[in-house]
């Protein structure tokens, strides 16, 4: 089998999840490549070795650009904060390699756009992670709107909470911390947990044609770790919007790291003319599904156990009745992603995918301060 | 229209749900008859009035007797401890009384047998209240498991779960605790929540042909609250039971009052070749229903909310949505009792079927001293 | 025991709730007054007359300002459609009879300021029917969040989801189907289903600041049942707002009859420092709650079954475990009303209050015109 | 690090489990060894090609006795159907290898005790595949037990309910269906779904000391793959005991293959006298538990999201909020399997464990062939 050597830019929670994808995903799906672990890249050596070590990456760099420049490298895998994405990505697709980028794209839509302009030019296979489009149930739940199932769509409604960031002694900024610091992550929870609720929308709705939003930073002073400083804080703790897609449907979009009691709870809800489907983060495994057309006396919110071999990905699994996880989706998305190589038709979402996401949450982070309704990509 | 008059024995907690269902039945109801609360009896005449003066009952009796053989009454309904159902209920029915018994019916079935004896000779209406068959999802139940929706039933499962004796403090005996008392209630769980479980399941799944038992008394003794003193308890706290219905499928049963975190938990499950259902009395309003038939992937349990028109009883509510809780339950006796007097087909359950469940119950005490298989009225 | 004969304008299905409220008030509390249902009153004599027989009204009238000016009636009830609160409001107050008056108090906030004068320059007692303060559930997360159990509140979600008019077929206007109509409605789901969203969040959370709203009349003409023409839809069919309350929280809220699957899915969460609350119309009898200051590992959202004793209301009701209803909501609060008759401090939420939501609602059907963030009362 | 050889014996469903456990391990988990897939043997040599190929085995077998001899082995993994477990066993323990083994361990407590003889006598590290013990939740609720939280233990309930069975369809025996095959299988839930719940019970609640049971056989005969014929079936599709644990609790025990609308249903409850818990691996991520001694309006059962860094064994995983599912309990297994050899304390369950499971599955078949109350290993 041909193999597709992977250099991994990041050795954090997704450099993680990212190298379990690519180490696990042979073992599941019959997939016409196999990609290899071969280098791994981290400013600190030491860090990057440990993690070499744990996941059997052949050879260790300290410069990306060694990894980018690198013959010996197919794919480059972004998988470090968001304000190295975009020079990363365009050295790469620069030199001819595949990319793969965690999201979001860019720290804003411009940012982004000259990354995919990059990958259009240079014409290489490129992806961003956003996983939870592959959770065995959204998929399921996609495939049933194309199917017509749901009819009209009248309401969308999304929210993605958490409540790690509530102790104002949390500081800002630094290793495992990058996502409180404005200049490195580019926004608050709008770029990080509203993107993933933008992505799967944006795939599974259309096209949002406007949004009014509110942001709020709830704790406004930090002490930042790099500069030892209480500065303050630039990003959004909790943001929030209603919008209209271009369907004609409502919906109403939120995330927050104010949530207590919520770790990570994404949840959608779908209402059309015939049929509502509901899903949750917190027990992916289920699919919640209510059919107007079946007999009166018998109607109800069905919960499905997504675990059986006519649900997506699943037959590559265990049994029904025994759920899989969250590192799965990112096992998914590999597969998916050398399927679409061999077929030529390229696995979504694409940059190009991810920067119509980054459209939107601009168009969030200007309503909110604009006090007015705002198009995205307007 | 007509007005039947009823006689009230006792004044506890089923009188009171019992006086609730005559007020309320025909502010809801279209039925031909009108009770009327025209008596209720007490030996203590200050509670008996102060509870006539709540309910509005016209007048008050000390002596049972006295209720019995009045000419103003039409109904006579018995609500007081259980060691006075067979008296009382035989006394009216030879005083040509419609009766309506609180369950159980007897302390035994030999006790039992007597009253349906006694009912049957006078030919006079009879009910017993096992109310839970006319919560409106555990009646769709019943009409969907005779319509066959279910198919072959493989698998019963029946549970009744409080937690309200766990303290050994808890006094025997005595006013609102005579349920702790061997000679006044019978038994312990078995006859007062299992009976309720076993009621349910021969109207839904048929009899039972054979049952294999446990029992345990947690606290062996307890102050008795008439005497003063410790005394041995001589109530089950837990009963459990393996059994065979007689149309093959195998069941489960268990009722205890030491099941902490539960109040009245009363669940019950049906497993058929085609279809299962669950119900649960914490969220009675609710029926869980799985459709093997239904389309492979959008297979899952319905959670049925059950407060639409087209359930049963509940076009005569609210609207669409609206729940309607515990006591209902006793209206709808009330109703169907009444239909049954029009059309001159019994409502159910009626005292013969009340002694069915009671040589249910015997048989499991027998089989939890014999260590043996029972048969049911064997 | 004292009586208060009622006056009831209205036979709906609001005239049924009210109803059992006042004849069941007496049954299960212990209050110093009892209501007495005196008059019923309805353009329609017959259906008046079988009302009046169903509930016991001693009395009918088929102009409301006989009930008003009856020297008898103690009590105006306003249960008939929105567009004549108002005026039959204002002349019971100029009457000097106590005014209860279903929600919305008026079409409009000013239409509702009329009111509030009126009673005001009356000194009569006067109560909205926003009954859904006191499920008991409801009524507890009042009392947690006074007691300071939540800390500082970040944020607040309500929406309120029904799917009753998706079909075209649906006429507006006329009987039983009023609230489709503007001129009687005053607004569609604004000021049907958000209003009781509103009414509940000012009293849990205080005073909303600004909002930004979007409305949406899927259906643009429907027939009208009083003219037998096809007429533009006046109403809105789903609406939803972001809200900034007073307290610095952050909220969303949204109701439609556009989602299926959902008949009255009436739900709220409160997100605090400390802890947070669910509540859920659907399963009305359960609060959702959870605690950070739990030990760590054992943190998790409690389904508290709230039938015990010392949860609110319920020590009138039956033993724990056992659920009620709907219905009772308009019990606690006829209770509610007549203990502050008694003690002299009036049972919210008064006129006054009712003033306070259409303000609300005003102002989001202002910024769903205007596109722009407006200031209930501003 | 030093290295562990592994030799897995089949290739099936088990198979795969345990291979993904050997090779992720290290991944997730700081241990002192690591796992090698050394060789995986299958009678048909294309079929374990095709599978070391899939996993990275680097050779092949056809006869497990030159898995057991080789001296490259280090661990004997069979993964096999139980009438190969006893011979395989032994011979591994008699060639000095570590043995771990799928349960149960043998089809009677008889062939066990043979197998455990031989792992003692040649003091070999040896583990039986319970793998339910470490879904966190349920390892969880071992330390909590333990802690002594639930206090004295009044009710243990389990059930295993699945409904792959129910069509007569199906055949019996040959590849993929061996668990319907008495000779190879042993019996039919009681040694497969009820053994889980008893070895989770023994861990969980200490030892069984009498128990009463039936089985039934609903689909008395089937064609067998293997001969072509259709025979008798000789395993029991459901089974039910009752059963007294020896610190005084009364317990339910199920296990069916005809239970319509669940796949894995494998869930237990415990009632102590402080606290209950409860568990159902359709979401295993999931523990409910309830304390009575939370203050009183507060007490609920909460649903405890096992996501947390301090549940067990999650911190090894990713971030609070997000889900791990079947396979990774294989995973945790291996972990501890390795932290026993180096600390010297062996990880439970050892074969001794699983003959004590075995010792109660013998004792259900023979009450219910007996219809008498049996003893384990009695």
């Amino acid at each position: 089998m041909q193999k597709i050597n992977v250099g991994m830019i990041g050795y954090g929670f997704m450099g993680r999840t990212h190298s379990n994808a690519f180490s696990q995903v042979n073992h599941f799906f019959d997939i016409p490549y196999r990609p290899v672990l071969k280098t791994v890249c981290a400013r600190n050596r030491d860090r990057a070795g440990a993690f070499a070590a744990r996941w059997g990456y052949e050879t260790v760099e300290t410069d990306w650009r060694a990894v980018v420049e690198s013959p010996e490298i197919d794919l480059v895998d972004i998988a470090s904060p968001n304000d190295t994405h975009a020079e990363i990505a365009i050295a790469a697709a620069q030199a001819g390699k595949m990319v793969m980028c965690e999201k979001p794209l860019g720290r804003s839509a411009a940012e982004s756009e000259t990354i995919v302009r990059a990958v259009e030019a240079a014409k290489v296979p490129n992806m961003v992670w956003y996983n939870y489009r592959r959770v065995p149930a959204v998929t399921l739940a996609k495939q049933w709107i194309d199917e017509g199932r749901l009819g009209k769509i009248f309401h969308y409604r999304a929210k993605f909470l958490q409540d790690w960031t509530i102790s104002s002694d949390l500081p800002q900024g630094g290793e495992g911390l990058w996502r409180l610091d404005i200049n490195v992550a580019g926004s608050g929870v709008t770029g990080d947990l509203l993107a993933h609720c933008i992505d799967t929308a944006l795939w599974l709705n259309g096209g949002i044609a406007e949004v009014s939003a509110m942001t709020e930073t709830f704790i406004k002073s930090r002490k930042h770790n790099l500069t030892g400083k209480v500065e303050p804080v630039g990003i959004d703790d909790a943001s929030a919007f209603l919008a209209r897609f271009r369907n004609g449907s409502l919906a109403t979009f939120e995330a927050t790291r104010y949530a207590r009691g919520h770790k990570a709870l994404y949840t959608f809800e779908i209402n059309g003319e015939h049929a509502s489907i509901f899903w949750d983060l917190h027990d992916l495994h289920r699919l919640q599904y209510f059919d107007h057309r079946d007999e009166g006396a018998t109607r109800g919110w069905r919960s499905i156990h997504i675990t059986d071999s006519d649900h997506p990905y699943m037959k590559n699994w265990w049994v029904p009745g025994l759920q899989i996880g969250y590192e799965h989706t990112f096992i998914h998305q590999v597969a998916d992603f050398i399927e679409g190589l061999k077929s030529g038709k390229p696995a979504a979402p694409t940059f190009r995918d991810g920067l119509a996401t980054d459209e939107v949450t601009d168009a969030v982070l200007r309503s909110a301060k604009s006090g007015q309704w705002e198009r995205p990509g307007g």
